[in-house]
């Protein structure tokens, strides 16, 4: 069993009535409803809950927690952001969807700016660059987005452990758009695809990579501190 | 001063007219042309010469190789590639152009099959991913070549050191254009553009390129020996 | 159900007495021994049998190989060598043990000398840096090996994806002695621990990594194929 | 001409009679008077300074910042530690010493807890891994440091990009003591040896590392800007 927590900012929702045509019960159930399987158990939080939804108990229970968030990153405490930062250490698996590269988390696992080029309302075909990868498991050589927003290179990230996908848009960017990292103990899966606006998560492939992407990083263990250790007993006498 | 060899098969310039109106003296000269200064000293190579052109001489003496061939890969014979390898095992930088991606020096170094999707006459953007890297110093955001064969993903290397341009084509793919490994004490870049019918070595950025990977491949220490050691003493005693 | 073959040069077990007693059967049925489980499927193969047991039958059949060598790495045909490449690149994971290092397989796959220094009859304490790796699962922070060959840095190897073990020995030195590289869509873990001389095999921090290592390699893929691919259709019409 | 400012906490010179001895005129003068020479202009901050030391124009004028810090890292204000960080991303290099694997800047750079087993007056060998690497240009395959606090694996760390040197402690432990990363166009080196009690700094090839690491982080590019670019132009009109 795969204790998932998704995680959605939860605004765009209500306040566009565009986006809420597209996703009526909000991105976070969307994704839970494809998800939803016999081993895999998933609780929602949203910004608009108490301790956003992210409470000691939640996060201690979570190995792969979902991030959706766009115009509310910085209503995210500091507090909040500093327990996930150390649960992912510690082993928790962490998937960011699309905007999410400005999140707070996003920024303080990876140390950069995650900074991009964007544009809406743009095209992409997603390359699978890396078809070994368990990540990339039964997904196309490429497969289209018919409308996307554009996000393009220069990305601020550190060099990724891997690079899934790589997305090409139809007014002439390129990008890195399914890329993975490990932060001590935690895996970390960041997939581009994801405007609110569109029925991304929907998409079949979309679907299929990111049930993929919660195996890949479930954890397998979970470690206790993250202090140095006084390790006063030499190993040889 | 740093020695550069320029190897090249030389057989698409003398076989078509086509070619040869690009690069009347051979796309080795054409580089050469462009690389020289007081501080690189330039040989030539090509596949009719003795050894290839690659004496022992010429490859104790040389820092770093540049590498273009495409129909005749098979007819390097494999003594020649063996030296090859061992000199950029132990520091001699290696720059790999275009259908190099196929040469046996290439895929032996990497060991994977670097195959790729092919298809002629597209067009090209170049765009940086890096910046901050060497390689990239002096070189726009992105920059075009209006004809270049489009080289697309999935391609077969194993994760570069760091990718530094990423192409997107025209006709819908994308591709790691340039990329960095190290091999033994040996720094390698392969870059993607340079096919034998348009005039890429002309351009601007890819020579301000190709003159920063020159710098960035020179070794800065040759080992003497590949060889495993027997370390019979024990540094403790 | 994942289809592991043991490949094992088995010829210091038949030369000498003292390993004799040590792997009675051969170190392939050693490693067999503790692998074999309801979800795994042992074939075993040596340099004697024909094709050196690695007939294209078994080849195509095996999900992860294991791969012990030393002193007869140039009996195994350069052919059998091409085809065992081939099916890593195509998605068979490969674990290389101890002097394996040296194997044909090993260098081709790395394209690298993979030289080190060594000196028979050390102490070796093994240190997991990488706790979270699934390959690490189980194991504590250090385990200790009481006999074992030493080998040391330098070790002439492209940088690993991950490196999960580090070896400390009494006698001075340091080895990246556990380490991951994916070629291709195959997946490859080389664990140096596994002299011929000493009980290795049947410590249970060595069996828990090889166990461990079979289910991380086992692939999430196979390619059909590594040619290029002509692309004469554009994607984008 | 590289820009270097050195960094150093400033307090154990000032407590401590045994490492006054030492470094009678802290560790940054130390490190200044091996670094002077034609090509490097050296400034240096202590935590005492205004701003630390490291007010707008210090840091816009430095192309690589030294970082010695080890019981004060809390006294240094998030707000120099964000300029810093900042300056980092747009190419400023970084080298943190010793026990500013714990200081605010390293761990937000990296993202990581940077937690490690530590032990008072071990005995260190350092070894070379990476002989081919522009920070070990000139060092031997090994040298010894007489007293040396230990650090041991596992060390809270990303991947680095290149692991450079290795410890191996007397005590029995082992340490990733040498590597590099890159963060935005930023060269970071971090380098174990350096405890305020031992005159490490003293020690010829500890400095030769060094000197070779100020070339190495010089950056060869500084960005205007961390923003993400609204791209309202399409490249493809």
């Amino acid at each position: 069993m795969i204790n998932v927590t998704i995680w959605n900012e939860f605004k765009h929702e209500r306040n566009s009535k565009n986006v809420r045509k597209v996703y009526p019960e909000g991105i976070h159930k969307a994704i839970g409803s494809f998800l939803d399987s016999d081993d895999i158990n998933i609780t929602y939080a949203t910004l608009d809950m108490e301790s956003c939804g992210l409470t000691d108990e939640v996060i201690n229970n979570t190995d792969v927690l979902f991030w959706w968030g766009h115009m509310a990153h910085n209503e995210v405490p500091d507090e909040i952001v500093t327990k996930v930062h150390d649960a992912v250490l510690k082993g928790m698996g962490l998937i960011v969807l699309h905007s999410g590269h400005e999140s707070k988390i996003f920024k303080s696992m990876l140390g950069t700016a995650c900074n991009l080029r964007w544009r809406d309302n743009d095209r992409e075909r997603v390359w699978c660059v890396n078809p070994g990868h368990p990540i990339a498991a039964g997904i196309p050589e490429s497969f289209e987005l018919p409308q996307e927003e554009m996000y393009g290179e220069p990305f601020g990230i550190p060099n990724p452990d891997d690079i899934i996908f790589m997305g090409w848009f139809a007014g002439g960017e390129v990008f890195r758009s399914g890329c993975t990292f490990t932060r001590g103990c935690g895996r970390i899966f960041y997939f581009q695809p994801g405007h609110e606006e569109y029925p991304i998560y929907y998409n079949e492939n979309v679907q299929k990579i990111l049930k993929n992407a919660v195996k890949w990083a479930a954890p397998t263990r979970k470690l206790d501190s993250l202090a140095c250790v006084h390790a006063a007993e030499k190993p040889e006498k």
